[in-house]
């Protein structure tokens, strides 16, 4: 687990780091994407993601049910990127006034969707009515041996699963008062999160791991500092949803950019030993479903670089808070 | 663990049986007080609990810290339930527009605090802007042999932890814009979560227990029908908290009554075999410094019959949703 200190810039994290001094003893385990309390039977991993109404997601977006399946697979992702396998999650729904009779139950049979496309169980929950539409999801798993997000080590190199940008693509449009094209609005609704490919990650030797929940640009941040190390990415390398282009040109950036600035794609930024093959990952995305590419290396040294076609890109990462 | 048909009556828990019918086979354990899950060292127990600025409570009645001390205290109190020991907390806190840049701080702060008064650590968490104050605490706590709400026998005997009512008589004088007396105001804003006595419970043969936070008049429901037993409550029996008398001659009902339709102080019911004798429960008292009272009986039937002085008493719980 990593401290405080390896946690990367921004509002959000620095509210984070003063909870923590002030803590002090009082909390153990914050800053990894999960806590992880080691039993007898390998880890347990924990996780728990708040989503909100007007900050993560508007109901004239999503059904209430692609509400609870997104709640959920954002905070499912934290397993994934442990290497875990998911056990349950508990779910607390606040729902606002006005809201049909049956509205908790469709966030609560979303959630639990999400939860069974990786095996996992609702385990409890609790409901309030609340100002707007809250969604507060636990998630417990286990991993025989959970990988953080410190680990990686010079001469690793750095893949990301699945396509990026998305979700990104989905939420410009709504924003532009458009509607989003059919996949980037799945890749936004209904995010996947990728257990199974982090557990083959783990096993395959991943040396540290997160999930891009705040983006490439602001996630690869925390890996290498968590790390200690500096990270090299080549912006060109990026594996882009279809949707990517269209929405990058509205947007007057390159589409690599588009794609590194967007949170919510729940993918995997992994870091392997060199030994790692280019076959063996196209194995593991034949077998998982879920494509493997590499976009970097890990360095000596701190910080990420990002380059495009050889010109630096600085590229931060969303911030909810914000 | 007792399913959904095991739920007491209310809006709340109305919905909840709707939840579980939707969910099927995707939803275990909901029900009791805490997720169950058997493990190698007995087994692990979990909850969440949702606390919401206006619902649960109000920022000009409480400090920040008393907000993150009370929902972590009441989370925690459903592992006391369990017989269970604390291992820790996950938070989540929506902070609304304005809040100070310290504010969430403070609120994670008196969570911990919380948490450490019952040998527990904050594992985690998560911030986000919000509408209103929002402090969602997942407990994570360990059992040998945890107790659910299920498995009273006729015969065993009813009783209960503490003083009720305080939380209660804080109550009602804030909504009639009068200051609490302190004691009433340290029992709504400081409840103490009654892990130790759980514990000694669970292991003098605990038969069933369950937390009084929706009041007695609620949960006795709830302890009733998961046990498929019936319980015979003499409500000239209950520990009263010293300001309940002023309390519920402001509100025209008897002391008692007052009393046990209060709902968050957050003491334990308990069935114990007949074989625990007063003795014991003096002993356990003077050891924990937590007072415990017989207040009942479980008998065969269903439901709950309260009375006081001969005569039946109709006490409904406290429905946060209504």
């Amino acid at each position: 687990m990593t401290g405080a200190s390896a946690l990367g810039p921004g509002n959000e994290f620095e509210r984070i780091r003063r909870i923590l001094a002030r803590l002090g003893s009082k909390a153990t385990g914050v800053g990894d994407d999960c806590a992880i309390l080691a039993d007898g039977q390998g880890s347990l991993v924990l996780s728990t993601d708040l989503s909100l109404e007007q900050v993560h997601f508007r109901t004239d977006w999503l059904s209430l049910q692609e509400i609870g399946w997104r709640a959920a697979a954002g905070a499912l992702s934290d397993l994934a990127a442990e290497g875990a396998r998911a056990v349950g999650i508990l779910v607390s729904v606040g729902v606002p006034a006005g809201a049909a009779e049956t509205a908790p139950v469709e966030v609560m049979a979303g959630a639990g969707d999400a939860a069974a496309s990786v095996g996992g169980v609702v385990l409890g929950g609790d409901l309030s009515r609340a100002e707007q539409w809250i969604v507060n999801v636990t998630v417990i798993g286990r991993a025989m041996r959970p990988v953080t997000r410190a680990g990686a080590g010079a001469g690793d190199e750095l893949w990301v699963t699945g396509r990026l940008g998305g979700a990104r693509a989905a939420l410009t449009a709504w924003l532009r008062g458009e509607a989003p094209a059919a996949q980037a609005r799945e890749a936004f609704a209904h995010p996947v999160p990728r257990l199974e490919a982090g557990q083959r990650l783990a096993a395959a030797g991943a040396t540290a791991m997160i999930d891009l929940s705040d983006g490439l640009g602001g996630d690869a941040g925390h890996l290498a500092a968590a790390s200690a190390q500096a990270l090299d990415i080549d912006l060109a390398l990026l594996p882009l949803h279809p949707d990517v282009a269209v929405a990058a040109t509205a947007e007057g950036v390159s589409a690599a950019e588009f794609a590194g600035r967007g949170g919510e794609d729940y993918e995997l930024l992994v870091a392997l030993p060199p030994a790692f093959t280019a076959a063996e990952a196209a194995r593991l995305a034949r077998e998982t479903g879920v494509p493997l590419t590499r976009i970097g290396t890990v360095k000596t040294g701190a910080g990420v670089r990002f380059h495009e076609g050889g010109t630096e890109v600085r590229l931060t990462g969303f911030d909810h808070f914000a």
